[in-house]
């Protein structure tokens, strides 16, 4: 499918604001909108918002602009949020056990299936309803059920985790520890995030402006 | 400062990354790496890393590659991150819950000085040593104290947070809430983000590839 693969990731970043921006749309019953004022809410210019929404091949009615409700939906289809996705947790620290707890994530059709730690203290335990499992035992988890997604929480030994689910077969990992991954296998994707990183980009910017 | 502001936003987030990595680097005790193996470490080629290094003014000694510890001392310098910043919390939910409990975020170097609200139940609280107030008091805590950013984290009007937030100076906002927020004024900085963009990221390849 190497349509979805050519997609410019700061395409793809921006159809994921948009997501989001009719989401809050659509919650306040607004019914539709113009593409001016869309691209307006969601940072960039009404030419980039059509070229990027070209790829999801909706490209609203002239003089009455895009439904919310259904650009909404091609938006969801297109990045693959209409249906569900099994996630299992590497590594239970404070961000981990709060995802655990996250109604948000359920509610967006992400559900976490298992955890798993290296640390004795920690397997057996149930957060939420999660089991927390031993590392070792992934692969009769992962031929138990369907995981589509690892998240990667463990403070001290993140790597551990990235390599023993890459090594079962995940492809789609979302880091969240304090150390960065990158793969160049294109069938894997790798994002990383940590508040301290957003963060870096505000005192950057204000150090730069005062 | 037009030099700092002309950084492009791409480059920025690269350099973000190589702190993380060069950091992770100096936790393993690793004294010096070659420019091509902190390239791979960082997802990037060498000529990209070199020519974004450039902007920092650190460019490494031919044969011997670069140290980690002055790089990353340089890098955190250049981002800002060698000094201290205040925050303050915009509405009280788990995301922002966690954070005012975040250990993490005070070893980087963020404090939270002040929690805002327009919930009266949740008002009066003290979570982890801060207090909570009314949003209507904004201004006299600006006063009191030197607030640098606001971390957005109301689930039901984090437009009123955000607008009280710039009403009342701030320039740089964390905005975790489900609605992403943009703004044109180029003295204002908005980092938008959520776990469930991030998965949809990863959906999205998922989607594709399968």
């Amino acid at each position: 499918m190497a349509k979805f693969k050519e997609l410019p990731e700061n395409t793809l970043h921006r159809l994921v604001i948009y997501l989001n921006v009719l989401d809050a749309l659509e919650k306040k019953k607004i019914e539709s909108i113009s593409s001016d004022d869309l691209a307006k809410r969601c940072g960039v210019n009404s030419a980039q918002l059509r070229k990027d929404l070209s790829f999801v091949g909706n490209l609203g009615t002239k003089g009455v602009g895009y439904s919310v409700k259904s650009l909404k939906y091609n938006l969801k289809k297109f990045l693959g949020r209409t249906q569900e996705w099994n996630l299992i947790l590497g590594g239970i620290s404070p961000v981990g056990e709060f995802l655990l707890h996250s109604k948000d994530l359920q509610r967006e059709g992400f559900y976490f299936m298992a955890a798993f730690e290296t640390r004795p203290e920690e397997i057996g335990k149930i957060i939420n309803g999660v089991s927390v499992y031993n590392l070792d035992q992934l692969g009769y988890v992962t031929k138990a059920i369907k995981v589509d997604m690892g998240v990667i929480t463990s403070e001290d030994k993140p790597e551990i985790f990235l390599e023993t689910f890459l090594q079962h077969g995940l492809k789609a990992i979302l880091n969240l520890s304090p150390t960065p991954f990158y793969t160049d296998n294109p069938d894997i994707k790798i994002e990383n995030f940590t508040f301290s990183m957003a963060l870096t980009k505000l005192s950057f910017f204000l150090k730069g402006s005062s």
